[in-house]
């Protein structure tokens, strides 16, 4: 038998929801799981202590029926079980139990003393806009694609892009220092191209270069975006780790706002009793990691996310979370000009609409799609 | 209209494989959907290039009818969108495809070319068995919980493990820096314990500290691990990153065995028909990565796994793979010591066996529970 312990705790706990599927006896018993799995992972019965029992193992403070037929389970963890690391916060939220199907981990609500140990994003809504000099509209972004392109077209397609009056161009995920397409030339030949237009137009539009990188190379990449005058970076977190962007986000010297991308993260969602909500995902888990834009395909686009779990990112990236900034919903993967409406009636004037191929599409003028789509969003010209 | 141009590519490709569910057409048309979505990401009509088309764009190889009415398809992309990087290389295997449901990566194969570029694990099996002093037969491991014991109880517990004969102590993957836990202490009273009891036997046991922290900390912890005389370490690739983990395998100045603990990683394959493959997530991918073991939840445990999904990580942890080494199927996950005979029917002698809560299930004293746990592997005993 193990000896007793005596563990000094504050008594603040922070709380997860789940959702479950099963019968009620059965959902009790995924509850009872969560609560031993997420901690101690131990026979509960060979524990004597009661303190380990009583005050590290997970509490069920609620478990209530859902219309749907799941069920909702609020579960409760001592904030001394996370130390001081984002790292080891995600762990305890869903760590193990990732591996078991049938719990979703929905939302989570973190006391102040918790949320006061990470900073959040650098800008948040109000840092993109004073940016970008755009006080109250919808933000315009778009990619510059596709793979394959030399440096010497991708700039000159960004100089359209910014004459057109778009806000953010960013490279496509899938664009990273490849022997056609080497980072530093990239970034230096976009950035250059996006300045002249400026210079022209007037406006503050910023370049956004894919610094998603192995560990090796990233921060380098960062900080060489940032001495050649990128306006922001792009990073997939699912790709380098939740807190490999959490850290760039928290460098003094970068100092730049951040856009998250969902590459290698669908699978956390996309089978509904599994995984994370697009809420906690994409929504919570981002805002809390230091993104100050999280991208996701918008519903009725190439991808299956439907109207509710984008409307729930936006609640994830907006909702009070004591000192985090709230940060922008940016809805894409294959959205179109004619989408424009639709996206204003779900996220109002508080996102950044990224529009990539419809721009291409709509004729050889890529000038004057941009401006069609910037006129659009400004409520300037009727949607066709 | 886009601009022609020229790349110069060596024509060496990667070919990954799907499966897909649907009819024949549906099949069809999401191969081909993922050849551009996971390259150019733009609607094909608008690529005036032939080069683009012909060079960038993945390739459907075969398309094959599976007895369970599903589909494979081998899908091959040139080698040089993933240019050096390994996180690019995830990127293109399965980066914005893991967002669309029915689309599972089984397995991939990378030409020698590409292997080249990655070291992989740096000790392997026969690392592991040359750094123990245990020729052939499996490896005994378990792990110091639960959560909320002080550190000395646990370097107690690390003692009488070590003194029983257990090769392999790891921290449990909870445990990190906690108040009630710091590493630092843990970590020596740990390393000293194991000492002291190898002394005693004359046997080579590591302890194996949990070094998963934020990325502040990650590299620290690896360093003072190695100092103290840490035998291995214990990182969870789903909360920092596999890029995170690849990088320190090839820290020369660490130069350490490293188990890979499946946290947060569950997600990409509790969902049959989407996510990764347990043979790609916890064989290919762990293994490229520089783990030199990698943990999972055996069949029959607390967790769903088959004995056909464990025995398809076993094929990715040791088939041939250039010169990256295979690694140790390490299976735990609520094993208890009655199903050490059909571990060793599933596995042979080269894998490490990960037994927890079942050797404080036994009785009051460890030393015999962990002799017997010995024993039996070695099969001087004969099953209860």
């Amino acid at each position: 038998m193990l000896p007793e312990t005596t563990l000094d705790l504050s008594g603040e706990r922070l709380t997860v929801i789940y959702r479950l599927v099963g019968d009620q006896e059965e959902v009790k018993r995924k509850a009872q799981d969560i609560c031993v799995e997420q901690t101690i992972e131990f026979p509960l019965e060979l524990v004597p202590d009661d303190d380990i029992r009583g005050k590290i193992v997970g509490q069920i403070e609620t478990l209530e029926g859902l219309d749907n037929g799941s069920y909702e389970a609020a579960i409760s963890f001592p904030i001394e079980i996370v130390g001081a690391d984002f790292v080891q916060l995600l762990n305890l939220v869903f760590g193990n139990i990732s591996i078991k199907p049938g719990i979703r981990l929905e939302r989570f609500c973190l006391p102040d003393r918790l949320l006061a140990l990470f900073t959040g994003p650098r800008f948040g809504r109000q840092g993109w806009r004073e940016r970008l000099g755009v006080p109250n509209r919808p933000l315009l972004c778009t990619a510059l694609k596709p793979l394959g392109l030399s440096n010497q077209t991708m700039a000159d397609l960004a100089y359209r892009f910014a004459l057109g009056g778009i806000d953010i161009i960013k490279d496509d995920h899938s664009i990273a220092d490849q022997g056609f397409s080497p980072y530093r030339e990239r970034l230096e030949q976009c950035v250059t191209a996006v300045e002249r237009a400026n210079r022209e137009t007037g406006y503050r539009c910023v370049y956004v270069p894919n610094i998603t990188a192995s560990a090796d190379h990233l921060v380098d990449r960062a900080h060489m975006a940032k001495r050649c005058g990128a306006g922001a970076v792009l990073v997939s977190p699912g790709l380098i780790g939740f807190d490999t962007m959490r850290r760039l986000s928290a460098d003094d010297r970068l100092s730049l706002p951040i856009m998250s991308h969902p590459a290698f993260l669908g699978s956390f969602v996309v089978s509904p009793g599994n995984g994370i909500s697009h809420q906690a995902l994409l929504g919570q888990i981002c805002r809390l990691a230091g993104a100050d834009a999280t991208i996701y395909p918008n519903y009725g686009g190439r991808f299956s996310f439907n109207r509710e779990e984008c409307h729930s990112i936006v609640e994830g990236a907006s909702a009070p979370m004591g000192s985090i900034k709230p940060i922008f919903p940016t809805p894409g993967g294959g959205m179109s000009m004619d989408r424009v409406p639709s996206m204003i009636d779900l996220y109002g004037q508080e996102a950044i609409f990224l529009i990539g191929g419809d721009l291409h599409r709509r004729g050889p003028d890529l000038v004057k799609s941009c401006q069609y789509f910037r006129k659009l969003v400004e409520g300037m010209v009727p949607p066709a």
